[in-house]
């Protein structure tokens, strides 16, 4: 190996041990840590996040890097994209200067602790001003970092590389014409029942069922574990340490089956990721949408379908016989696929869910190009969701206070769940032509040729291609709404009897 | 505060942080992590503790602690102790050179496989090698370090400062003489019977009977908390956050009760050190043997006492009926304080412990001065076993295998049981001068005073005085064995009616 490729990957490799070693703290935070011991803990975060970064933005690092690159004749394809891919996150760091970096996290710190204010208050003016502040220094981090067209380009390239608001114009006005247009068909329809969900169902039932729902996605409990937390997530600290959390809501049996599903599928894909290029951009999802897309997949594609209870239906109904014997596969089916707006992102069907999202992206680009003002906020938040979801917002908490994201600094995050279930509806469309008895297979509960085919298509590349490249190159075609649309068509008909 | 002083408080805290962390990894390592999460966890916590070591033994900071230590007029007494202490770490870690410390780890890392292999084939002869190797390195360690009279004082300074092989000479011949004299007396009495302990207790019931233990003896579980691990311990992350582990075994109870209490002995010690001396020597612990006597206090003197019993069986009882109803409480203490000789010295009894001490002293001892040779090790082993407790070693596995420490590389760490114990009982005798109620108090199930008491004398100051100096200070009496064969008479004479 290249000498200095090998002074980049043990640089690189020593970065990741410390950001795992991190995350393993943040994983205990919220799964066992006693309350006490939160103060110390936040701190020996911080020592590590400090080091981390200290590491990559080393100037000398910096000089490894541009010398790697401008001087690659020696190394390997991939060797090349590794290094290409970390310049690229070097220059964007480089870009913002130490006094930056610090006055922004003291505005995210403030703006975390008046969200907290304002939910506990339900009053979004304790938090406007900390908000507007972020807002502004979000736009400053956008002019550092620099943009094509628009500035909340500058923020989206992090989260999603290559999406840009003139692509997400256009995407969402798809989403605003076509999708509104099929919703108002299946609210004509008479409802769906779903109250068969709400019944009671004992804790460690769920937990047992969970992990059954887990093992059979192919998930690898020799390489993960699933803990309880307040939000279900997906952690890892290596391609053989990727763990899982779930809640569990007595009166509420959805809430933790298709979260289990959801964050499954995000543990697939960790789990697939090469452990040779551990450390290395080649060893790290692609990005936060494609991450998105592997979650949406298991959870609605595979989750929601009727093939999928087939198989899964009889020992749920066995596990809850007094909640579930009376209910056909069919009614459960239906049940489990009811479409109704509402106020809450997380709460939404996967229809209003991209309702909520353009919501969020339309004020978020606004907000950035500082065609809205924080102060009204909570009225144009409001306003929105009576326009595209027609529900009236009863007070903040259930309006714009309820995301973190915001206040946690993050801006231009908030479109990769609809680019997630959109790419996984467009890929799930090729693994459907190219594995033709996929339906049966998944009926029998055998999903380990799906695995297999993610796996291979998706997940073992890591960041060897880009997004929009990797889903033409496994679909044969750019990235287009048209597949989520004729996924919902060609489910809801049914379901609605449209 | 002094401007030096802060940054010597700001270096040792980011090593502290980092330390922790390494801790945290290491705490799930032994209780949750999946098993294949194991080689990437290895070089996380590898590369946690390389910065540690390059944080702690650079040159600037050496030159820091000299400058502070010399020029110590602007410091407070506390300051000046922690400097001092710090200075005398440095100076000790200085006198190996990095190819030393390299080679040492390199020479451990063989020695701890060839054990594992050894123990596996139940077969010491395949560890002769390795460990012959390991014992050279030592001695070589020791030869660096230096040492005023003994080699093997060089060791001992890692873990109990200020102890020397001419103490405990005349410690062991105490041990020697005393306290064979009195176990021969024991074993002419009739037997007391414990066979109520090998009962099936079923995990979930001692799991919940543990943590009451624990909550009685005034662990704070908002300050930690109990997990399953294959061997027992306690480890902390700050004071605000101390775990224990234990293990249970459904057909011997006293596995889980004891070592609940003896890991809680030593979790109080980590709970009770100063918030505001984070990450610096008067933060810490004193000696490995003074942490030992806090767990030996808790498990022996309280734990295996009859005013504790008085208070804890009547639940215990009521919480396993069918084994324990017919045994009355003065049968259980005298089953629970039976008195054996046994080759395991982790199985041994509280007498005959420190025989099994004696004997790893006197080899470690020997080993480092070079009067006995390592390949004839299992058989002077099993000859000692023979000598001083008087059974028959049957297999390797069951003699000189049984310990990690050697294999580890830890040579001097033997000793400080039996002087934690000894410790213990020394201090014991203080605070039942002080706190003249204390049996009705134990009795009662009011445990308050005893860890006010010992918060108040030992924890709080960690290592602000030296061991030995600390223990005249309490007892007003310098180090004395014959305070732990004064509790061992006063105790077994009743059990055995001697």
């Amino acid at each position: 190996m290249n000498k200095k490729y090998k002074e980049y990957v043990e640089t690189l490799r020593k970065k990741a041990d410390i950001d795992y070693a991190a995350a393993v703290l943040s994983w205990d935070k919220e799964t066992y840590m006693p309350p006490k011991g939160a103060h110390f803990r936040s701190q020996q975060v911080a020592t590590l996040s400090g080091i981390s970064h200290e590491i990559f933005t080393d100037k000398k690092f910096g000089e490894l890097l541009k010398s790697l690159n401008s001087n690659s004749n020696g190394l390997l394809e991939k060797e090349k994209r590794n290094v290409e891919l970390s310049l690229k996150d070097y220059i964007r760091i480089e870009k913002l200067d130490t006094n930056f970096v610090i006055e922004r996290s003291k505005v995210i710190s403030t703006a975390y602790h008046a969200w907290l204010e304002a939910r506990k208050a339900n009053d979004f003016s304790i938090y406007t001003k900390a908000l507007k502040k972020l807002v502004e220094i979000k736009r400053e981090e956008a002019s550092l970092i620099g943009y094509d067209q628009h500035p909340y380009d500058g923020l989206l390239d992090e989260f999603e590389p290559g999406m840009t608001v003139n692509k997400l114009d256009i995407l969402f006005k798809d989403v605003k014409e076509q999708l509104v247009e099929f919703v108002n068909k299946i609210k004509s329809q008479p409802q769906v029942q779903n109250s068969f969900l709400k019944k009671f169902y004992p804790k460690d039932k769920q937990w047992t069922y969970g992990l059954q729902l887990l093992k059979n996605m192919g998930y690898d409990f020799e390489q993960g574990r699933q803990d309880v937390s307040p939000h279900p997530f997906t952690i890892n600290f290596s391609p053989n340490d990727v763990r899982v959390t779930t809640r569990i809501d007595e009166n509420d049996l959805a809430n933790m089956v298709w979260s289990c599903i959801h964050e499954g599928g995000h543990a697939l894909y960790e789990q697939g990721l090469s452990v040779e290029e551990y450390g290395l951009p080649l060893g790290s999802y692609l990005t936060v949408g494609v991450h998105e897309s592997q979650s949406r997949l298991w959870e609605n594609h595979i989750g929601r379908s009727l093939d999928y209870w087939k198989f899964n239906y009889p020992t749920l109904q066995d596990l809850f016989p007094d909640n579930l014997s009376p209910v056909s596969l069919e009614a459960f089916y239906k049940g489990i696929n009811r479409v109704e707006p509402n106020l809450i992102r997380t709460e939404s069907d996967e229809l209003h869910y991209h309702f909520h999202i353009m919501i969020r992206y339309e004020i978020e680009k606004e907000l950035i190009e500082g065609s809205i003002e924080v102060e009204n906020l909570n009225q144009i938040w409001n306003d929105k969701y009576m326009d595209y979801l027609g529900v009236k917002v009863p007070d903040d908490n259930k309006g714009v206070l309820q995301d973190v994201h915001w206040a946690h600094g993050v801006f231009g995050y908030f479109p990769t769940y609809s680019i997630g279930s959109f790419y996984a509806a467009q890929l799930y469309q090729s693994v459907e032509r190219e594995i033709p008895n996929l339906p049966k297979l998944i009926a029998s509960g055998d999903n380990s040729q799906l695995l297999h085919w993610v796996r291979e298509r998706i997940h073992q590349h890591g960041k060897q291609y880009n997004a929009e490249d990797l889903i033409e190159k496994i679909t044969g075609e750019s990235f287009n709404f048209k597949y989520f649309l004729d996924y919902c068509k060609r489910k809801y008909i049914s379901i609605y009897e449209l």
